[in-house]
């Protein structure tokens, strides 16, 4: 494991090898602890800003020992011409560092690094439309703590799906599992993607579309709440209403189910629904952090 | 002491063991030092930039050991959605680390913060007219260290102090203290806005309000100069001539006093001002160094 | 020394020791290690943004064990007043750190800055027909380290001169070299400036100016390529396609000669050409992280 392109590339073993590893940094962390890679830095290369995503990684480097070179902003502050080739830009930064983190705002930007680097490129998240590979890790891995098993479980994903990069990613993830069952509840204008469905029908997974929450959440073991773009749906002529959790939706929610969302977030989740058991999305960004300092290390390792 | 909020949560017996571990930490850093903080994760949120502020912090962060995340201008990098909570951002960065430093551009914004967050909060500015404790405290401890006292003291302020977010801090500090005597010098339309005032009556503190340093300068032992916004003062019609400190106006002041300013400086202390010995201003800006590291250590200590 | 202002104040003996401890530092990386300068602090003051150059600088003083404030456009985001003097942020700033990395906008701003400075300046370039020292130091040690020696070189420089920050700082360091012969290719608008050949003349170096590379590229040790800002080129109708490297230029370049480029480059250089072994310019940025290393180290020891 050189890169980490995308989802798919991870197999089910390979998958459980790395969440025990994410369980051995949570400890780690717990207990106020470091791990031993001083010697190691990561640069932070991010072309569309997001101080989320890029402190999650940061702080894991910090946790495993690390050093960290950053841009918040590379597209506006990288250089004084504004044309250089990706590809170049990679081959000198990575001379500086021993993995780079590559937020890039166009699908396949990771991939193209890839291919001429001899440091190792995380994908920090590529395009809309793209990949969010450890995004995906880190909301499988807090399925998966949350209720024990991935076989088996139903999955409803909700909000504008066509686009959503973590969504889609998460997809192909559950494919890899036995019995899960996925339901996408989206705005037909704002439903997943048919090669979302294709890849679907290729690992014989079990899935159905609707436009509304009615008789699912009573069924599903996670709902996945994705971001809703406010003008953009207000453009589409959509009820945004429909697509919001809030303490009536709860109601109608599986007593055992777990709430995931990426975060940030919009309107999609009342802040009202945050005192709910059943809400797992803060703990699920706190997992990004174990989850991370558990890739990063496999990397170093050269595991 | 979990946050880090406003002037007044101080006492004054730890304002005196702050100043103590202060001078402490003075001399870990003579002697070319580090404490053993290295486990410990500092994340900068700035939402108005402010490098020197962001600067003295991470310093600080770093002659103790530790390790520091950070964002220039959260504001417009934070994340593709504009409207996310503050309280949401808290939450998910309080994972990432072990103590935020926030500068947040409403008034109010670090108590926002501060009332969701299980990871300690410092209010590094908080709005226009809002509140600066650390800059408050350090302007403090620089009268302290300068006077050898701060009972029985005349402190003048100078500028335009009704939005003087350093002005108001270190007034609400000042009337902790006995036999103070307290000046503002400022234009009527500038002038320190009355719940200062209403404040320094409470606690029985004298002051006097004065449109002129007229027969002032000789009496006060600090004189504190704040920041004039040029174009604020063309606006209001102000001389603002008459309220900068040059080398005339050093000949009227007490040969002893103190002359203070929180930095930057625009026009209100001409640059031949710096040579005089009473010009206290770099030494202070200096003393933030090691005050934050004092404050920084106090909360990791749990002290 | 200590202050890094502009290429001239090397003599060759400091040269030779910055480029054995430069050998070493490579070494020290190619086995993973770091070196023990834990408790310095480095401050990259980049008031133009340039990650490249920062990272260099940056990852030099992580491997050397050591930390790193960063901003990455301090013109924008310094302060809430426009007009500070750069003295006076130099003179703050330094209280937080023991070398300050200074890129400045403006012609002269290093050398201001280490005139009020207590802490070690770098310039890290400053102003278009500035200097950029340390670029010119690794550009020499890159030809020293590829041709095994600098006297006696035929050096052709390429490219827009005039404004060539990295053509005219290289061009001052190898005027100290024995027989050194030195071409400056460009249309005549773009052509090297006077002061550059006054220096030469000085020091007894032979040069010739000309417009087209017939002729001498059989000739040269080292072919330097420099930006061609294609705006600037079309408002004066130069022809690029004369001043690009290709493969069919290569077919005329000496069989032993060295190509570099200060990168990023725009188009001056085919990506093809990248494969033949004469193209040292990625070896030449990652010497930067070594030389940069050298030069943080000799600082800090005094040397």
């Amino acid at each position: 494991m050189k890169h980490i392109i995308e989802s798919q590339q991870f197999k089910v073993p390979r998958i459980m090898d790395l969440f025990e590893r994410t369980n051995f940094m949570k400890k780690v962390v717990a207990r106020g602890g470091t791990m031993d890679y001083q010697n190691k830095i990561m640069a932070s290369l991010f072309y569309s800003p997001s101080t989320r995503t890029r402190f999650s990684f940061e702080s894991a480097m910090y946790r495993l020992g690390g050093k960290v070179l950053t841009t918040e902003q590379a597209r506006e502050f990288s250089s004084e011409i504004k044309d250089e080739r990706l590809e170049d830009t990679i081959r000198i930064i990575g001379n500086y560092c021993d993995v780079i983190v590559l937020r890039h705002h166009q699908v396949g930007g990771a991939k193209k690094a890839a291919e001429v680097s001899a440091t190792s490129i995380i994908n920090a998240g590529d395009g809309s439309g793209g990949q969010h590979p450890t995004q995906a890790l880190l909301d499988l891995y807090t399925i998966h703590n949350e209720c024990h098993t991935v076989d088996g479980l139903s999955v409803a994903f909700i909000g504008a799906l066509d686009n959503g990069r973590t969504a889609r990613s998460l997809a192909y993830l559950l494919s890899k599992f036995d019995r899960v069952k996925l339901y996408f509840i989206a705005p037909d204008e704002l439903q997943i993607k048919p090669d979302i469905l294709a890849h679907l029908d290729e690992h014989n997974i079990n899935y159905e579309l609707t436009n509304s929450t009615k008789g699912i959440l009573s069924k599903v073991d996670v709902l996945y709440v994705t971001r809703m773009d406010r003008e953009r749906l207000q453009r589409k002529n959509v009820k945004l209403e429909e697509y919001n959790i809030t303490p009536s939706v709860l109601k109608q929610l599986n007593k055992k189910a777990r709430i995931l969302h990426p975060l940030p977030r919009s309107v999609e989740i009342s802040p009202e629904v945050d005192q709910d058991p059943r809400a797992a999305y803060f703990r699920q960004t706190e997992n990004g952090l174990y989850l991370r300092m558990a890739l990063l290390s496999m990397i170093f390792d050269g595991d």
